[in-house]
């Protein structure tokens, strides 16, 4: 198998979850079937290790071993991504070389973390990660984590520059993103767009996005390459109807009560995915409090309530 | 003239520039020209007094008088609503009654300004205000200005509770607007939902959105007009095409450098009036700092090398 | 009586509370007791219509009544600031001359509220009331209500044109507080400077402060008189022991659980005050959600618990 | 040499600059001299790898280098606490375990960081690193890079449990941290408790502080020094004086235009140890952008204007 030299990132990138056993392992079999699950269902790239993925509970070996069983499993089916992150450059380029020698695609990373940096000391950062790593640098703006947006003429420049590869964009900002758009395409589109946020698929791919990486692929991956395929052929309602239909299954992640964000998001996944047959069980990292059994009920019958898309048999 | 008990505010509901004059002055006149073009423009209802309008500038005094030429000049060909930005439900029942007595159809308003209250004391402040006033009660919903996000459940509830008729949607907040919307659809479309967004009405109409309040449509109604025309149709390419257009028209706004946001926002907004010759002087209220030579000239660059929506004779 | 024209506002100014009857309107009666008590306990001047004041709830009438209520009682014995808490300069000039006009010796107000403007704007904002005015003008810095934390750079240039003569912080920034005490030292002392934090009183005493507007003193003001007295005295150890004694007062503020910040500060002060004998009614504006009995009860506890300071027969 | 189980962490306890080549690497000689020469100026402990020494730049092999140079050259005659910045438990743990095993006598971590979690789980973070660490662990509060406030009840809740023995606070937050003191005592002092703000240390020496962890030190460490043994000897007013007297030279951290808060802070401290003979190089990690020539020239100014505290000879 020879990998790409520029692999590509567009479509349904889901950011792959990542089991953990009851007893607060990785649980590596767990992953291998899901990311065959989601190659079987269609998506066209996997982002390894990010937010959805639990990374940052993860120890550096951890991260390396969850790398190696999605590289292996997708085995150049599809393109893989991995999230680096970490606090600055310096650290970042450790981790992304192990990422990169694991086998993944490309990395993608963040502004640095608990420093105070300049916008000039920003685009630093991602030219020297850039120029210290052999696979494509993407940006990733998660200012609710960050607490950095990345403006769109900063990334657009790093895009020209050669720096950036793309953006997952998750500020939850349309109008920046939207503008980010028109930027990029006015440079000659050198960044693939892909948008963070799931429940809005259809609008976003109306504005330009190239794709997308929706957390919640991992319950319902059928339902994101409906949907995309829907975008890709201009076929807006068809889009909407389908987002639609996959923002009834987002409301699991509004069952939970008194937890942390964290633990509401990705738990919500996971007890979903347990209610669908995708995972054994709904553990997440130990570092994370557990669902109270009132949320896993009110998840499964959000599950219960709801119908997934059709497909062709 | 029968203003409707129940005045509809859907469509293309710009939100009024208020012209001063050099002296510092509102000047009626121009405002009088201003409303007259908008309507023969085509655009559907009138936002006055709001951010864009520098009612925060405003004395009382001087609100009243622009609402009572607003309401003079559109003569009932469409519907009026007002904004009554104060700190609390006390302070805003006075300013919507006088709005409301100079002839307005409808108030919107923020949570509470400079307090710091719970969710149920804003609901309450909500309550109070439709309570005492004898027109429809829309809510605004800018957190950028008010510190406050205004949660989904809490509209939806207001809605269903026939508190507020409607909300001007200036979160920024894609993911957040798009629950809103289903949330409105379920408990029977009590709502109805405008973006403050100019940049992203195709996406927003898409997404569910019932019409827009575009600062930019100072500068360019017919733009928006045709925009809505188009997503009304379900034309969706056609949408994406007009927003494009109107989106090369907003860089306006990213030419001032060294501005605050009010006087870079309006301020834009009323250089390129002057340079479409929709307004005469570009001055904003004497509170806010004027553009200087540099930014203007920018502006009407941008302006000149911009194409206007053509139009059918 | 003749009101000087260069009022003296140090050492201790209390916000002072806004009684209200249980059905909603300003009590006057309470609240020209409360005044006659804290000038008998001792107080150095009268801070009306503040936070605590809930001067945001009251209308324009209310405001004038409650100043003029405070300027009757306080006869010339003590000298009044008032609060015009107002959007903008021109809705705060007409708040300030109204104020005025009743009979108050200051006037205190914030950076604009709502409005999103430049040092530069917010430095004219103060220039243009202090010129509107006839009497001297304080800048209020309250960046948790107002979004804006005003810099020492500007404040005390504003100090040296004689924009405004004082500056009471409520920001919370004691690096900041601690640069403002030295800018104005060097630059000749044209600002007073009180600290709004009541619960470090000694210490901001000892990093230069020359007074401070205590909430708790609603509720206990020999106390913060006797810590004032000991400042001045250079009697450190005996101002830090009375300063943690009313701390433990202050624990009020911890009691109710649930509550908006609004209704839990100004809440437990007039619950307090209600224990206390000072009022016979803990009611607050009506839109302001009441403390529960479990939060009165706690309140009332710490109350009984505690020991006012010894005062001299 | 034996270290104590229990090392003290009192009085002033400067975190150690790292001191870079002009070429970006850690110059270990220049770092050898600067703990020779604070420890001969009298500190009373050193804090590692903390935000001025530039931590977060640092890769895990120079992290433990550096650890290893402070802890050679302290050789036992003051305690040596290092920051562990990572940014979840799993990952803190390697990070902590390496610096212990580099010597090292007790070790100081943030709340999580990127990540969104709730106080249990935040209190379940320090829990469980304690438990995998030998040395005592210290919480560090600094919620301008973590974005999170760790709330007085936490902290003091950890104390009693042992699994903090105590508290760096960086959070600027003068009435949080006088309820922490009231808190800490109430509860039988488990915690000890040293401010990070250096302009502020007579204040909270008197509010309670049991030291300080002053970045300026790197620059004079006999002036906090002086000025510690005014606190511990109850003389406020010359505690005072000579707060004053350091916080004229704080003033460096303003001379730099234009640069980013790590760049501007650290960089300010550099540049005046430099000038002040303590390093040859005012070089920062690679990763921060060096001060221009004004902002050094500026810098040097200051200290040339300003006189160290007298030391009898």
């Amino acid at each position: 198998m020879t990998v790409s030299p520029t692999p590509v990132f567009r479509g349904v990138v889901p950011p792959v979850a990542t089991p953990f056993t009851p007893a607060g392992e990785v649980d590596h079999d767990a992953l291998a079937s899901l990311v065959e699950r989601l190659i079987a269902d269609g998506v066209d790239g996997l982002f390894a290790l990010g937010s959805t993925g639990e990374t940052a509970y993860l120890t550096d070996a951890q991260r390396v071993e969850v790398a190696r069983t999605i590289v292996r499993v997708s085995a150049g089916r599809v393109p893989v991504i991995a999230g680096a992150i970490e606090l600055t450059a310096p650290r970042i380029i450790d981790t992304a070389r192990a990422l990169a020698a694991a086998g993944v695609d490309a990395i993608v990373t963040t502004a640095p973390l608990y420093t105070l940096n300049s916008e000039a000391e920003i685009a630093d950062h991602f030219a020297r990660i850039a120029a210290a790593i052999d696979v494509p640098l993407w940006a990733y703006d998660v200012p609710v984590r960050v607490r950095t947006k990345l403006s769109a003429d900063l990334l657009v420049r790093l895009g020209v520059d050669g720096v950036i590869a793309g953006v997952k964009d998750s500020s939850g900002d349309e109008v920046g993103f939207r503008r980010l758009v028109a930027k990029n395409r006015a440079s000659g589109s050198p960044l693939t767009l892909l948008t963070g946020h799931e429940v809005v698929v259809d609008a976003m791919g109306l504005a330009g996005a190239d794709g997308v990486v929706p957390g919640l692929a991992n319950v319902d991956a059928r339902g994101y390459v409906a949907l995309w395929r829907a975008v890709e052929a201009g076929d807006w309602e068809a889009a909407r109807v389908e987002q639609e239909r996959l923002n009834e299954l987002f409301e699991i992640v509004f069952q939970p009560s008194g937890f942390s964000p964290d633990a509401t998001g990705v738990g919500a996944f996971k007890a979903a995915m347990v209610a669908r047959g995708i995972l054994a069980s709904g553990a997440m990292s130990p570092h994370v409090a557990p669902l109270d059994a009132d949320a896993v009920a009110r998840i499964r019958a959000v599950v219960a309530a709801w119908q997934p898309v059709a497909v062709d048999a």
